[in-house]
């Protein structure tokens, strides 16, 4: 498996719509076993998300569907900067599909 | 919901006996939506933990758990100290049971 954990931050007063657009483009990814959008409890301005994909290869070709290419594209103006990026891989646990 | 995004960094040589232990004691805790265990591609002594709960109760209550307090007494030994700590609010996306 393949997992990322990182962390975006919006533009401020966007984070609202920054996640919406990030939840919005889950619906159906090849590979995809877990993808899960986080508000910072800290931060108002950062998101977090977790990704498990069953190989790294499936990640690489869910930046190509149209829906997450628009997504991108809509999400792009409403990104400050990048926090934490972590290359990780999932061994298992609880809410694999 | 309630989350948390964290990681460990185990003693030398041991983050397979750790990541074995926190896998082991995920089995049956309620409220738990999403516990996933990844290791470090980077840093082989490092473990990453995402975990989705209904509640943050849920979360606390979860520590009472024969099983999780006995994991916690395996663990603490294998456990040189902490990195990443995130409290989140989970909002959604792929693989919350």
């Amino acid at each position: 498996m393949y997992g990322l954990i990182g962390s975006f931050i919006a533009t401020p007063g966007s984070r609202d719509a920054l996640r919406d657009i990030l939840l919005a483009s889950t619906g159906d990814m090849p590979g995809c076993r877990s993808y899960v959008v986080y508000e910072d409890t800290n931060d108002e301005n950062t998101l977090w998300i977790s990704e498990v994909w069953e190989r790294e290869e499936d990640h690489r070709a869910s930046l190509q569907l149209p829906e997450v290419r628009a997504a991108i594209a809509q999400a792009k103006p409403l990104i400050a900067g990048f926090g934490a990026h972590h290359v990780v891989r999932p061994v298992g646990g609880v809410g694999l599909s």
